[in-house]
Protein backbone atom coordinates (compact mmCIF):
# COMPACT_ATOMS: atom_id res chain seq x y z
CA UNK A 1 0.00 0.00 0.00
CA UNK A 2 2.18 3.26 -1.17
CA UNK A 3 -0.50 5.47 -0.03
CA UNK A 4 -0.69 7.69 3.43
CA UNK A 5 -2.99 6.38 5.58
CA UNK A 6 -5.74 8.83 7.14
CA UNK A 7 -6.20 9.64 10.68
CA UNK A 8 -9.09 6.59 11.74
CA UNK A 9 -6.36 3.73 9.92
CA UNK A 10 -3.69 5.14 11.90
CA UNK A 11 -5.41 4.90 15.24
CA UNK A 12 -6.86 1.43 14.40
CA UNK A 13 -3.80 0.56 14.13
CA UNK A 14 -1.99 1.64 16.90
CA UNK A 15 -4.98 0.75 19.02
CA UNK A 16 -7.14 -2.01 17.59
CA UNK A 17 -6.96 -5.32 19.10
CA UNK A 18 -7.67 -8.18 16.66
CA UNK A 19 -9.52 -10.65 18.35
CA UNK A 20 -10.42 -14.65 17.76
CA UNK A 21 -13.84 -14.97 15.56
CA UNK A 22 -13.21 -11.66 13.63
CA UNK A 23 -13.56 -9.53 16.09
CA UNK A 24 -11.76 -6.07 16.18
CA UNK A 25 -11.84 -4.09 19.26
CA UNK A 26 -11.67 -0.48 19.09
CA UNK A 27 -13.25 0.87 22.57
CA UNK A 28 -10.17 2.85 23.20
CA UNK A 29 -11.57 5.28 20.74
CA UNK A 30 -14.88 4.32 18.50
CA UNK A 31 -16.86 2.46 20.60
CA UNK A 32 -16.65 2.58 24.39
CA UNK A 33 -14.22 5.74 24.94
CA UNK A 34 -15.49 7.74 22.08
CA UNK A 35 -12.78 10.26 20.54
CA UNK A 36 -14.85 13.26 19.67
CA UNK A 37 -11.88 14.83 17.94
CA UNK A 38 -11.64 11.87 16.08
CA UNK A 39 -15.48 12.29 15.36
CA UNK A 40 -15.01 15.36 13.95
CA UNK A 41 -12.72 14.79 11.40
CA UNK A 42 -14.87 11.59 10.21
CA UNK A 43 -17.83 13.77 10.24
CA UNK A 44 -15.81 16.26 7.97
CA UNK A 45 -14.99 14.01 5.89
CA UNK A 46 -18.19 12.52 5.12
CA UNK A 47 -19.24 15.82 4.36
CA UNK A 48 -16.60 16.34 1.96
CA UNK A 49 -17.70 12.70 0.41
CA UNK A 50 -21.20 13.64 0.16
CA UNK A 51 -20.87 17.08 -1.29
CA UNK A 52 -23.96 17.45 -2.99
CA UNK A 53 -25.76 14.71 -2.15
CA UNK A 54 -29.26 16.17 -1.08
CA UNK A 55 -29.31 15.37 3.08
CA UNK A 56 -32.55 15.91 4.99
CA UNK A 57 -31.85 13.42 7.89
CA UNK A 58 -29.42 11.16 9.64
CA UNK A 59 -30.19 7.71 10.68
CA UNK A 60 -27.88 5.52 13.00
CA UNK A 61 -28.70 2.22 15.15
CA UNK A 62 -28.24 2.16 18.61
CA UNK A 63 -25.76 2.17 20.56
CA UNK A 64 -22.28 2.52 19.20
CA UNK A 65 -23.28 4.54 16.23
CA UNK A 66 -25.36 7.13 18.20
CA UNK A 67 -21.65 9.19 18.86
CA UNK A 68 -20.64 9.62 15.87
CA UNK A 69 -23.83 10.38 14.00
CA UNK A 70 -24.36 13.25 16.77
CA UNK A 71 -21.39 14.71 15.59
CA UNK A 72 -22.41 14.17 12.20
CA UNK A 73 -25.35 16.17 12.76
CA UNK A 74 -23.43 19.16 14.21
CA UNK A 75 -21.17 19.01 10.88
CA UNK A 76 -24.24 18.73 8.29
CA UNK A 77 -26.92 20.74 10.23
CA UNK A 78 -29.50 18.23 9.77
CA UNK A 79 -31.78 16.37 12.30
CA UNK A 80 -30.43 12.62 13.87
CA UNK A 81 -32.22 9.67 14.84
CA UNK A 82 -31.40 6.42 15.75
CA UNK A 83 -33.39 3.04 15.82
CA UNK A 84 -34.33 1.51 18.84
CA UNK A 85 -34.38 -2.17 19.92
CA UNK A 86 -37.71 -2.51 20.19
CA UNK A 87 -37.97 -4.33 23.77
CA UNK A 88 -39.07 -1.30 25.39
CA UNK A 89 -42.39 -0.64 26.52
CA UNK A 90 -42.84 2.69 25.66
CA UNK A 91 -43.13 1.69 22.08
CA UNK A 92 -45.39 4.31 19.63
CA UNK A 93 -48.13 2.14 18.02
CA UNK A 94 -46.83 3.27 15.03
CA UNK A 95 -43.45 2.07 14.27
CA UNK A 96 -41.48 0.71 11.44
CA UNK A 97 -39.55 -2.38 12.60
CA UNK A 98 -36.87 -4.85 11.11
CA UNK A 99 -34.90 -7.46 12.35
CA UNK A 100 -31.36 -7.79 12.83
CA UNK A 101 -28.97 -10.28 13.35
CA UNK A 102 -26.11 -8.63 15.64
CA UNK A 103 -22.80 -10.14 14.14
CA UNK A 104 -21.02 -9.37 17.52
CA UNK A 105 -24.17 -10.61 19.85
CA UNK A 106 -25.23 -13.40 17.85
CA UNK A 107 -28.72 -12.41 17.92
CA UNK A 108 -31.38 -11.59 16.30
CA UNK A 109 -33.16 -8.27 17.73
CA UNK A 110 -36.16 -6.31 16.41
CA UNK A 111 -35.39 -2.41 15.75
CA UNK A 112 -37.77 0.06 15.21
CA UNK A 113 -38.27 3.62 14.48
CA UNK A 114 -40.99 5.54 14.88
CA UNK A 115 -43.43 6.25 11.54
CA UNK A 116 -43.22 10.26 12.48
CA UNK A 117 -39.38 10.22 11.72
CA UNK A 118 -39.24 8.93 8.87
CA UNK A 119 -41.10 10.38 5.72
CA UNK A 120 -41.98 9.78 2.40
CA UNK A 121 -39.25 11.27 -0.20
CA UNK A 122 -37.10 12.54 2.54
CA UNK A 123 -33.10 12.01 1.88
CA UNK A 124 -31.91 10.27 4.28
CA UNK A 125 -27.65 9.95 5.38
CA UNK A 126 -27.08 6.12 7.01
CA UNK A 127 -24.16 6.71 9.52
CA UNK A 128 -22.79 3.29 11.58
CA UNK A 129 -19.56 2.41 13.11
CA UNK A 130 -18.89 -0.78 11.74
CA UNK A 131 -20.16 -3.00 8.77
CA UNK A 132 -19.57 -6.40 8.43
CA UNK A 133 -22.43 -8.72 7.54
CA UNK A 134 -24.39 -5.65 6.29
CA UNK A 135 -27.24 -6.72 8.82
CA UNK A 136 -27.79 -3.47 10.53
CA UNK A 137 -27.79 -1.45 7.35
CA UNK A 138 -30.15 -3.69 5.63
CA UNK A 139 -32.53 -3.03 8.48
CA UNK A 140 -32.02 0.71 8.66
CA UNK A 141 -32.69 0.60 4.53
CA UNK A 142 -35.53 -1.68 4.85
CA UNK A 143 -37.54 0.82 7.63
CA UNK A 144 -36.44 3.52 4.97
CA UNK A 145 -37.96 1.52 2.27
CA UNK A 146 -41.40 1.14 4.35
CA UNK A 147 -41.29 4.82 4.79
CA UNK A 148 -40.97 5.94 1.50
CA UNK A 149 -37.65 7.46 2.22
CA UNK A 150 -34.94 7.72 0.11
CA UNK A 151 -31.07 6.64 0.92
CA UNK A 152 -28.46 8.97 -0.55
CA UNK A 153 -25.44 7.88 1.05
CA UNK A 154 -24.03 5.67 4.05
CA UNK A 155 -21.33 6.51 5.72
CA UNK A 156 -19.32 3.73 7.59
CA UNK A 157 -16.58 4.24 10.08
CA UNK A 158 -15.17 0.54 10.35
CA UNK A 159 -15.52 -1.71 7.44
CA UNK A 160 -14.52 -5.33 7.24
CA UNK A 161 -13.37 -5.85 3.74
CA UNK A 162 -12.82 -9.39 4.02
CA UNK A 163 -16.69 -10.05 4.82
CA UNK A 164 -20.01 -9.68 2.49
CA UNK A 165 -21.56 -6.88 3.68
CA UNK A 166 -19.57 -3.80 1.71
CA UNK A 167 -20.38 -5.87 -1.54
CA UNK A 168 -23.73 -6.41 -0.68
CA UNK A 169 -24.31 -2.82 -0.37
CA UNK A 170 -22.85 -1.21 -2.90
CA UNK A 171 -24.04 -4.11 -5.66
CA UNK A 172 -28.19 -2.12 -3.92
CA UNK A 173 -26.69 0.46 -5.25
CA UNK A 174 -25.94 2.94 -2.53
CA UNK A 175 -23.02 5.29 -2.28
CA UNK A 176 -20.77 3.67 0.97
CA UNK A 177 -18.03 5.65 2.09
CA UNK A 178 -16.88 3.75 4.32
CA UNK A 179 -13.36 5.90 6.40
CA UNK A 180 -11.45 2.29 7.08
CA UNK A 181 -11.85 -0.67 5.09
CA UNK A 182 -10.30 -3.74 6.89
CA UNK A 183 -8.76 -6.00 4.24
CA UNK A 184 -7.05 -8.76 6.12
CA UNK A 185 -6.38 -8.92 10.44
CA UNK A 186 -4.71 -11.94 12.06
CA UNK A 187 -5.96 -12.33 15.74
CA UNK A 188 -2.11 -14.55 15.97
CA UNK A 189 -0.17 -11.49 14.84
CA UNK A 190 -2.26 -9.10 15.70
CA UNK A 191 -1.55 -7.66 11.58
CA UNK A 192 -3.56 -5.44 10.15
CA UNK A 193 -4.21 -4.13 6.44
CA UNK A 194 -6.29 -1.87 4.71
CA UNK A 195 -7.71 -1.96 0.97
CA UNK B 1 -45.07 27.71 40.14
CA UNK B 2 -43.77 31.44 39.25
CA UNK B 3 -40.63 30.94 37.92
CA UNK B 4 -40.06 30.65 34.19
CA UNK B 5 -39.55 26.91 32.56
CA UNK B 6 -36.33 26.72 31.04
CA UNK B 7 -35.97 25.44 27.72
CA UNK B 8 -35.77 21.65 28.02
CA UNK B 9 -38.84 22.00 30.80
CA UNK B 10 -40.79 24.34 27.79
CA UNK B 11 -39.94 21.23 25.30
CA UNK B 12 -41.09 18.76 27.21
CA UNK B 13 -44.82 20.57 27.79
CA UNK B 14 -44.96 21.01 24.26
CA UNK B 15 -43.66 17.65 23.11
CA UNK B 16 -43.88 14.80 26.00
CA UNK B 17 -46.37 12.33 26.12
CA UNK B 18 -47.59 11.11 29.20
CA UNK B 19 -48.46 7.14 29.17
CA UNK B 20 -50.19 4.49 31.32
CA UNK B 21 -47.14 3.01 33.14
CA UNK B 22 -45.68 6.76 34.36
CA UNK B 23 -43.61 6.42 31.22
CA UNK B 24 -43.03 9.76 29.34
CA UNK B 25 -42.10 10.09 25.47
CA UNK B 26 -40.10 12.38 24.49
CA UNK B 27 -38.51 10.69 21.85
CA UNK B 28 -39.40 13.97 19.39
CA UNK B 29 -35.76 15.21 21.23
CA UNK B 30 -33.94 13.16 23.28
CA UNK B 31 -34.25 9.85 22.87
CA UNK B 32 -35.20 8.72 19.31
CA UNK B 33 -35.03 12.10 17.50
CA UNK B 34 -31.82 13.92 19.26
CA UNK B 35 -31.75 17.79 19.16
CA UNK B 36 -28.65 18.52 19.40
CA UNK B 37 -29.18 22.48 19.70
CA UNK B 38 -30.70 21.84 22.84
CA UNK B 39 -27.98 19.29 23.86
CA UNK B 40 -25.30 22.24 23.69
CA UNK B 41 -28.22 24.13 26.25
CA UNK B 42 -28.11 21.32 28.65
CA UNK B 43 -24.31 20.70 28.25
CA UNK B 44 -23.79 24.73 29.11
CA UNK B 45 -25.89 24.42 31.79
CA UNK B 46 -24.46 21.61 33.19
CA UNK B 47 -20.72 23.52 32.90
CA UNK B 48 -22.33 26.12 34.71
CA UNK B 49 -24.03 23.69 37.75
CA UNK B 50 -20.68 22.11 38.12
CA UNK B 51 -18.26 25.06 37.63
CA UNK B 52 -15.30 24.28 40.04
CA UNK B 53 -16.13 20.91 40.17
CA UNK B 54 -13.02 18.37 39.33
CA UNK B 55 -14.39 16.49 36.19
CA UNK B 56 -11.75 14.47 34.60
CA UNK B 57 -14.14 12.09 32.56
CA UNK B 58 -17.71 12.16 31.46
CA UNK B 59 -19.41 8.45 31.88
CA UNK B 60 -23.02 7.31 30.44
CA UNK B 61 -25.01 3.96 29.81
CA UNK B 62 -26.40 2.70 26.28
CA UNK B 63 -28.39 4.09 24.71
CA UNK B 64 -30.14 7.38 25.35
CA UNK B 65 -27.26 8.95 27.28
CA UNK B 66 -24.74 8.52 24.70
CA UNK B 67 -25.89 11.44 22.21
CA UNK B 68 -25.79 13.75 25.43
CA UNK B 69 -22.89 13.16 27.07
CA UNK B 70 -20.99 13.09 23.55
CA UNK B 71 -22.21 17.16 23.27
CA UNK B 72 -21.41 17.36 26.96
CA UNK B 73 -17.39 15.93 26.40
CA UNK B 74 -17.53 18.68 23.59
CA UNK B 75 -17.92 21.52 25.99
CA UNK B 76 -16.07 19.89 28.95
CA UNK B 77 -13.31 19.08 27.13
CA UNK B 78 -12.83 15.88 29.05
CA UNK B 79 -12.81 12.57 27.05
CA UNK B 80 -16.47 10.37 27.15
CA UNK B 81 -16.81 6.97 27.75
CA UNK B 82 -20.22 4.57 27.87
CA UNK B 83 -21.36 1.14 29.72
CA UNK B 84 -22.29 -0.84 27.26
CA UNK B 85 -24.62 -3.94 27.65
CA UNK B 86 -22.52 -7.41 28.21
CA UNK B 87 -24.08 -9.50 26.05
CA UNK B 88 -21.52 -8.70 23.62
CA UNK B 89 -18.79 -11.23 22.27
CA UNK B 90 -16.09 -8.91 22.20
CA UNK B 91 -15.99 -7.99 26.01
CA UNK B 92 -12.72 -7.33 27.58
CA UNK B 93 -11.49 -10.25 30.04
CA UNK B 94 -10.49 -7.15 32.48
CA UNK B 95 -14.29 -5.58 32.59
CA UNK B 96 -16.33 -3.71 35.65
CA UNK B 97 -19.87 -4.93 35.35
CA UNK B 98 -23.03 -3.98 37.25
CA UNK B 99 -26.76 -5.62 36.97
CA UNK B 100 -29.37 -2.82 35.86
CA UNK B 101 -32.69 -3.39 36.65
CA UNK B 102 -34.50 -1.26 33.44
CA UNK B 103 -37.68 0.42 34.34
CA UNK B 104 -38.57 1.01 30.48
CA UNK B 105 -37.66 -2.39 29.57
CA UNK B 106 -38.86 -4.09 32.71
CA UNK B 107 -35.72 -6.91 32.69
CA UNK B 108 -32.02 -6.99 34.24
CA UNK B 109 -29.49 -5.60 32.15
CA UNK B 110 -25.49 -6.73 32.86
CA UNK B 111 -23.78 -4.00 31.99
CA UNK B 112 -19.99 -3.27 31.48
CA UNK B 113 -17.04 -0.79 31.41
CA UNK B 114 -13.45 -1.63 30.33
CA UNK B 115 -11.15 -1.20 33.67
CA UNK B 116 -8.94 0.76 31.01
CA UNK B 117 -11.48 3.39 31.07
CA UNK B 118 -11.97 4.05 34.89
CA UNK B 119 -8.54 4.77 36.73
CA UNK B 120 -8.42 5.04 40.84
CA UNK B 121 -8.65 8.60 41.80
CA UNK B 122 -10.42 9.97 38.58
CA UNK B 123 -13.30 12.45 38.97
CA UNK B 124 -16.34 11.44 36.87
CA UNK B 125 -19.30 13.12 35.86
CA UNK B 126 -22.09 10.70 35.34
CA UNK B 127 -24.70 11.70 32.58
CA UNK B 128 -28.29 9.94 31.53
CA UNK B 129 -31.17 11.16 29.56
CA UNK B 130 -33.16 9.78 32.44
CA UNK B 131 -33.79 9.39 36.45
CA UNK B 132 -36.43 7.34 37.64
CA UNK B 133 -35.80 4.53 40.33
CA UNK B 134 -32.18 5.05 40.04
CA UNK B 135 -31.32 1.98 38.60
CA UNK B 136 -28.60 2.78 36.13
CA UNK B 137 -26.88 5.26 38.41
CA UNK B 138 -26.91 2.91 40.99
CA UNK B 139 -24.97 1.02 38.25
CA UNK B 140 -22.47 3.38 37.29
CA UNK B 141 -21.92 4.42 40.51
CA UNK B 142 -21.12 0.35 41.79
CA UNK B 143 -18.84 0.44 38.80
CA UNK B 144 -16.86 3.81 39.48
CA UNK B 145 -16.94 2.11 43.52
CA UNK B 146 -15.38 -0.70 42.06
CA UNK B 147 -12.37 1.12 40.26
CA UNK B 148 -11.38 3.52 43.12
CA UNK B 149 -12.99 6.35 41.25
CA UNK B 150 -14.58 9.47 42.79
CA UNK B 151 -18.07 10.85 41.08
CA UNK B 152 -18.07 14.58 41.65
CA UNK B 153 -21.48 15.27 39.80
CA UNK B 154 -24.52 13.74 38.13
CA UNK B 155 -26.39 15.24 35.63
CA UNK B 156 -29.46 14.18 34.22
CA UNK B 157 -31.88 15.56 31.54
CA UNK B 158 -35.39 14.60 33.03
CA UNK B 159 -35.89 13.33 36.78
CA UNK B 160 -38.73 11.49 37.40
CA UNK B 161 -39.54 13.39 40.83
CA UNK B 162 -42.64 11.32 41.84
CA UNK B 163 -40.22 8.47 41.96
CA UNK B 164 -37.56 7.53 44.87
CA UNK B 165 -34.51 7.97 42.29
CA UNK B 166 -33.81 11.33 42.58
CA UNK B 167 -33.75 11.23 46.95
CA UNK B 168 -32.02 8.25 46.61
CA UNK B 169 -28.93 9.78 44.85
CA UNK B 170 -29.20 13.03 46.73
CA UNK B 171 -29.52 11.42 49.94
CA UNK B 172 -25.89 9.04 49.31
CA UNK B 173 -24.49 12.79 49.09
CA UNK B 174 -23.57 13.06 45.59
CA UNK B 175 -24.10 16.05 43.50
CA UNK B 176 -27.72 15.53 41.47
CA UNK B 177 -28.25 18.30 38.55
CA UNK B 178 -31.73 17.26 37.15
CA UNK B 179 -32.17 19.74 34.24
CA UNK B 180 -35.75 19.29 34.64
CA UNK B 181 -37.64 17.36 37.69
CA UNK B 182 -41.09 16.44 36.61
CA UNK B 183 -43.62 16.37 40.01
CA UNK B 184 -46.50 15.12 38.18
CA UNK B 185 -47.60 13.98 35.46
CA UNK B 186 -51.09 12.37 34.25
CA UNK B 187 -52.08 9.96 31.54
CA UNK B 188 -55.68 10.97 31.56
CA UNK B 189 -55.20 14.56 30.54
CA UNK B 190 -52.03 14.62 29.56
CA UNK B 191 -50.58 17.63 32.09
CA UNK B 192 -47.22 17.97 33.51
CA UNK B 193 -45.81 19.80 36.54
CA UNK B 194 -42.62 20.61 37.45
CA UNK B 195 -41.20 21.33 40.22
Amino acid sequence: MNRELNILEQRILKEGIVKEGNLLSVDTFLNQQMDIELFDWMAEEWKHRFEGYPIDKIVTIEASGIGIACIVSIHLGVPVIFAKRADHLNLDDEVYTADVQSYTHKRMTTVMISKRFLNEGENLLLIDDFLAHGNALKGLISMADQAGAKITGIGIAVEKGFQEGGQLIRDMGYPLESLAIVESMDPASGKITFR
